[in-house]
């Protein structure tokens, strides 16, 4: 993807993913939710969960595989554990609605947990971990999604990267926050190499009979490896039990994703959200995960290394300087987002030239 | 270390801990715990938590950094949600303790939380998942331990490896479960290839200076790298978050190991737990996670692969093999347990020559 010739303000950026969406027939509310969810990831510096994914939703909301109007129906209710059965809705309109139940039902009860079934790709889980997380919790978030890589063993893709995220406030560096995928590397990496012809490290890919390969082009018609070997595969498969089959979803190879234009997804997501107050006193809480962060940070730093960020610093950094600088966009991105605008009657954001 | 020229036999093996155990003050319910998750770790092929370890307790206890009585104290208690002060007791009676609180009040309330605070390192994580998941539960154990790698970017260790464990029921199959520690690999493989002149994987270890490194030579005096590049680092972070700061125990570099014989562990637990039938019914629940695992095994195996296996199964193959054939037992464990046997004055176990 070439690099980008211009940048645009996160505000208006955000307001045209909004009316593009509410053209499709989203709801403002839930049009402005899932539009601001991309915009953070690119605020982030991820832009691969960013703007360029706006079409892929988009073709699902034309193809009915994702309903415009999500309406959520609740499975089960235990007071701490609701199942919600999303209706092949908008994934991000779900999980927040999950947030704000898990957050209030851990208010209440110290504790919560709630299943999301039959919904769709939800985008960058850190999103909605941050949310529980700056309402005083704790929590834990997992998903399952489309097949990315085989099992320990095989050569045939049947387990998801099955992303999940942790977070937890911060006292006044607002809030830690991990949010990873399963795989060794994101594919772009390896295409990237490819075209570079560099060879990729041991531990990324496997060739198509599911040999360890560092030769990208092997790898480009091969496997991605599960992070850290085998330990990548069964986390991702633990993840699949606890987002796909507990919840009551689809798993293994039969979650389709957000790349698909048609195909219910059948993805399913699993929250654990914890009260601080329940444990301990948040204020010290705070002082304490300031504590770890300043000890981790002061740690003599590796050759070659500027400094030692804790988890979730780098976004909250590059975010501060996004929102000063714009947010840069490919230029294959901006021409896909030119025909939605097109498609729509929804005129573009304007651009500064890079 | 030697491969070892006995066996041992399971049920003996477990007695010769209880008895040396008990010899040193340790009640006799908790002593055959203790012993029981050490000889079931040698059951599953994890010799390296196995009774190799047993002198390390042993030390502890005479030291007093372990107290040979555990007898925690309620901190606080939300019916969901429990806080323990461990008091340096034994953190395997501990946490088998929090098992049983934690599956209790999932059963009452559909989900519970057990934090765990001045505890001691608790073993084998998947020892107490498994006993949730083998009364119907999905659970989630996570603990903090001493420095073992640096944070990313640094070069002195002040992270744990942290290790954590998710098990669910798993129908005919009975549980499966996951248990891995955060970094790349255990430091025994390093010093193993130095020995054999063999160089080490990229992702393993840095040198002292903090740069990644093949060469065993330089890794034995340097790193041990997180799992994953940088994500094993920032899982291991949000671990401690959870097992050492929410619980109230210590954290970050302060955390001190079962391999030292003195000083206070301040090691931390968090145990989360949910009672399937809250969220699903657990027969279908059971069918469900047989037919996810079924789908994973028939996948074509890679090139030099011989079978693919779900998460927990190798261990349970172990176990059946193991409690048939007996347990190798390694020449200088051996010694160290003869030399344990004549301190005590506990007879040691039969064995078989290998």
């Amino acid at each position: 993807m070439s690099p980008g010739s211009r940048s645009v303000a996160a505000g208006p950026y955000t307001e045209f993913g909004e009316r593009v969406l509410c053209a499709l027939g989203v709801p403002r509310a839930d049009a402005h939710l899932l539009s601001d969810s991309l915009v953070k990831a690119e605020l982030w510096g991820h832009s691969s969960h960013g703007m360029l994914r706006l079409p892929w939703y988009t073709a699902r909301l034309r193809s009915g595989a994702m309903t415009a109007v999500t309406a959520p129906e609740p499975v089960s209710d235990t007071g701490t554990v609701l199942v919600l059965d999303g209706r092949n809705g908008i994934g991000q309109v779900l999980t927040a609605r999950a947030v704000e139940e898990g957050v209030a039902r851990a208010r209440r009860h110290g504790i919560s947990g709630v299943a999301v079934r039959n919904s769709n790709h939800f985008g960058t889980a850190a999103y909605f971990t941050r949310r529980a997380a700056e309402q005083g919790c704790v929590a834990l978030l997992a998903t399952n999604a489309s097949p990315a890589m085989a099992p320990w063993g095989g050569r045939e893709k049947t387990v998801g990267t099955n992303p999940w995220s942790l977070a937890a406030p911060a006292g006044e560096r607002g809030v830690a926050v991990m949010d990873i995928a399963n795989t060794a590397v994101a594919r772009g990496k390896i295409y990237l190499a490819d075209e570079r012809g560099e060879a990729i490290p041991e531990g990324w890919a496997a060739d198509a009979r599911g040999r360890p390969t560092t030769d990208p082009r092997e790898a480009v018609h091969g496997l991605i490896l599960p992070m850290g070997g085998h330990k990548g595969y069964v986390i991702s498969f633990m993840f699949d039990v606890l987002a796909g089959v507990l919840t009551g979803s689809s798993f293994g190879g039969s979650v389709v994703g957000p790349y698909a234009p048609e195909g219910e997804s059948g993805c399913g997501h699993l929250l654990l959200t914890i009260d601080v107050a329940a444990m301990a006193d948040p204020r010290d809480f705070g002082h304490r995960v300031e504590a770890l962060i300043e000890e981790t940070k002061a740690v003599p730093l590796a050759a070659d290394a500027t400094e030692i960020l804790y988890p979730g610093e780098l976004e909250d950094r590059n975010e501060r300087r996004r929102l000063r600088e714009g947010i840069p966009v490919a230029d294959q991105t901006w021409e896909s987002l030119a025909r939605l605008a097109q498609e729509t009657s929804v005129p573009l954001p304007e651009t500064t030239p890079l």
